[in-house]
């Protein structure tokens, strides 16, 4: 298949969208970034990759973190990690407190707001320092996606834990229901700089690698989780991956993914290839609005779909 | 893979668990089910068919009837449908009127109760008749089966019409909404009769073929839907077929499926085959205890999974 | 107190806001009602009465025939009567299923459509027949009101029942519950019959005194209920008689009291008197704008509340 | 009358129930207290006072503080008080997050801990600092109570802001919603001030006499709101004083009043008396099980009642 004509096919047919969707505006950080932007990467298992639009380009990689520190909760956790977050499609805004009201401080999966947070205190259990445990992260990350430069931003991070309040009341509630271990202001803190990193589609679609290929990079041979904990990570993004949009993704695009608010998304073929889009205007559910366009095209002029 | 095989050792593995779940007894017509039934079925592109237990033993499909009503529905109103029915997960348990009226009586999916009611309505509304509608979907489940004797049973009908006042609570909002064009009870009473159809795990995984081969009937060559229906039917299947534990489901299965309080279980290997399981103890969210149980062990066995 | 004064300068006071209701449209019936219509009485226990407007005119009295569904049932079942409805304020609009679903089919309070249901219900348990239920509210709203010709409207009730989706799927829900004993149908008819009574305020504001005199008719000596239930009814008033805006009236009126969507309310002020107000444009909660804002300049002019 | 044995016969009677409560538990300083416990007294305008059991006793008034900050915002902000907090019941358990999400952080009534938070938050505004804030409440309460030595407990309040999480949740949800104005943490340790004053019957039922009179101190003549606001918090007290019983409080004793979890109660006979109960053990609801009952048989010895 001719990846790169296909892939310039899809910008062209993206264009005329960059106009609709909106910035993430809720702080002051996000809400400066020129919303024309468009990139697009596929990783292949050998390396090779075909890219379109700027591809070079970092952005806050947001919700996306979500999946790298899910990924290291889980191997080190196995199936207890379950006793503190669920596995089911929320049916609910990302960030509500109602379902996590109702369902006792459980969050309902590890890619809403209180599932992330929640995992990420069980990763500050594990390494027994917020500090810590926010560098195993980032050094996964760079592992993951081969690139030793990636950094994180402390302006992103302290513009959102100023205007973090919602979160702050998610981790006040689930620690009132004592499924919370550590301090809130800490754990809330470490998920926001999880969240500032900062990357491009070329480094994300490397990073999917390892998802594409029953967890184990096909570059550097390097295993980092079972075969069986990575289709079930692929099967949790699939269900939940883009909030209260996820049945849509599902449906329209047919691909394991995840969104963030900065406006990229990841996606994985398996078996075949590792998938990144940005594009910072956002759609109703916080998704990218674009990014969700083009991924929907890629699926529908290749066939490719877990269907 | 030797299937047969791996079929027996299913068997034997859930053996055990045959006491564990709880036939539904909301009607009397299901409670009288012996529950320590089982039987599991894969039916492969070329007809060739593999079973274990008794796979001809005649069940109530209930559910699994709107996997039927659901495909015939989009083929004729596309995707006019979701006008009035949604694709997302619903986070709440399958009948709940809670969610119905949060969102203004526009159903989360076709695979809960109200979706599924609704999508009998758009039926009605095409045929111009009840009686017909059901018929039609009835030779639908026919044709894909290949078996003219399948048949519905008014026992069943009459005894979940008698005790059905929580579907009729669900059809009155969506009516009250306008979002319900047809007689009340008279769409409810076609839904109970789509629900009351009886099948075979021989039959089901046959009926299934369709949707594991892009809607094409891979025997008959008969083209039921589009290539791209049929993978947005299983994308539903996947983030919507088990109700509140579809991310339990699609997690620990990895396939597009649909279960029924009768106790079967369908499922589709994409390109592969089509499945049916039959046990009718069920789990605490309506499902197939063993039924699940079985198919969890069969994509551990054979690695088939769509992640 | 000069009473036809302060009934005067209310009337003045209330003109220019005739306009700003909205007369309820969901039934042809109600809709064609002239908006610009008001009737304010009080009657004493010695049977004086003061009116302003049309004070003979007769409506339909609607939601406030559930305080005398409710005299009824209270009479007859005493405390027995709250395993089947509550007493607490409903935080929520009139006609909600949400909350009847949490609270497993036990509505909050007599005065939401749900309770009021449930009290028709318990009222032709009664009876043992719904006909008989209905002609003997109709007599006692005929004994307190002493007025033999107060009639219903087949006309409305009819057609309530044909856009009675919601009614008919509140009452489905709590026969799912099992907390709802007769025909869905049947008793939500029944209810309906209840609601299309037609009075004026003349006769409303009589048909109070027994609330005002603790149970006791103080005209004719008639004991219809003991003073400590007659007490109760007007807490229960007091709580719930305004939907969502009880407490707004509690707060800007102090009486006990209770709104119908037909534009009347009817209110007690405990030893002195029955009052009726009648004004057909409804506020945002359903509740006669101009009604309530005749009472508000009534407490506030007479200094009458029970704070 | 003769007070003071209906006083006697009351605490004979509940006696046999100072077992069945329970104890608040949830912050240590409160769990310490013997349960068996009971005092009772009514102060007259004249300064009488009535008292039975152990009268003098200091226990944390908790949630009835709210009563008091309550009525200064009141006083200085008038209505404008109600666009950032309302006066419906809530049909909630009083520290529910999900009203207040669903109600876009606009809490319903000043009496439940998200109402009773922001109403510190205004008072915060007014006094422009939190520590001046408090000590105004301090003296307000004073005042009322005519007794110069009540103070707060600095114990009690640091054990409540320890395991004050559902609280913080609540305080950073409305300040996510920008429904309060200061510093999350010093609200609600403000808040938490507030509630662990420590007064006895003698003094809270004497510091409930403004609100039987109309605003003014019957004894010092001191004019501390009008009588309107006076009967308005009144109004308040009845519909929403006891969170999710005050619909059977206000059946079942008749009186406006408000509770706290360490185990006090205060009620208002307007143009008569304030009264105050305390016993520490507590009903499902969280309201003084034996309290309660107490009014309950001292509004059907005395046939006080507003209604």
């Amino acid at each position: 298949m001719d990846y790169q004509r296909i892939l310039e096919e899809i910008y062209d047919e993206v264009k005329p969208l960059l106009d609709e969707g909106k910035v993430a505006d809720y702080i002051p950080a996000l809400a400066e970034v020129n919303p024309k932007q468009f990139a697009m990467t596929l990783t292949f298992f050998d390396g090779t990759q075909f890219s379109v639009g700027n591809a070079d380009k970092l952005f806050s990689i947001q919700s996306i973190s979500k999946v790298f520190s899910f990924t290291l909760a889980l191997k080190f956790y196995k199936d207890e990690l379950y006793r503190r977050v669920g596995r089911e499609p929320s049916g609910n805004p990302f960030n509500s407190l109602v379902q996590l009201e109702y369902e006792n401080g459980i969050p309902r999966n590890p890619f809403i707001n209180a599932g992330a947070i929640n995992v990420v205190d069980a990763l500050i259990n594990y390494y027994e320092d917020a500090e810590i445990a926010f560098k195993k992260v980032l050094t996964f990350i760079r592992d993951i996606a081969d690139e030793r430069d990636i950094e994180w931003s402390r302006v992103v991070a302290d513009s959102e834990m100023e205007h973090g309040f919602r979160n702050m009341a998610l981790a006040n509630l689930m620690k009132s229901f004592d499924n919370l271990d550590n301090d809130v202001e800490k754990v809330v803190r470490t998920y926001f700089k999880n969240c500032s990193v900062e990357m491009s589609t070329k480094m994300l679609s490397r990073a999917m690698l390892y998802l594409a290929n029953d967890g184990v990079d096909p570059i550097s041979g390097e295993i980092y989780i079972s075969a069986s904990q990575s289709k079930r990570i692929n099967a949790v993004m699939l269900t939940c991956g883009h909030y209260d949009a996820s049945g849509d993704f599902a449906f329209n695009v047919g691909l394991p993914g995840k969104s963030g608010v900065g406006g990229g998304i990841v996606a994985v073929v398996p078996e075949v290839m590792g998938i990144s889009v940005f594009s910072p205007g956002l759609n109703a559910q916080g998704n990218s609005l674009v990014g969700t366009r083009a991924l929907e095209l890629f699926t529908d002029k290749t066939g490719l779909s877990i269907f």
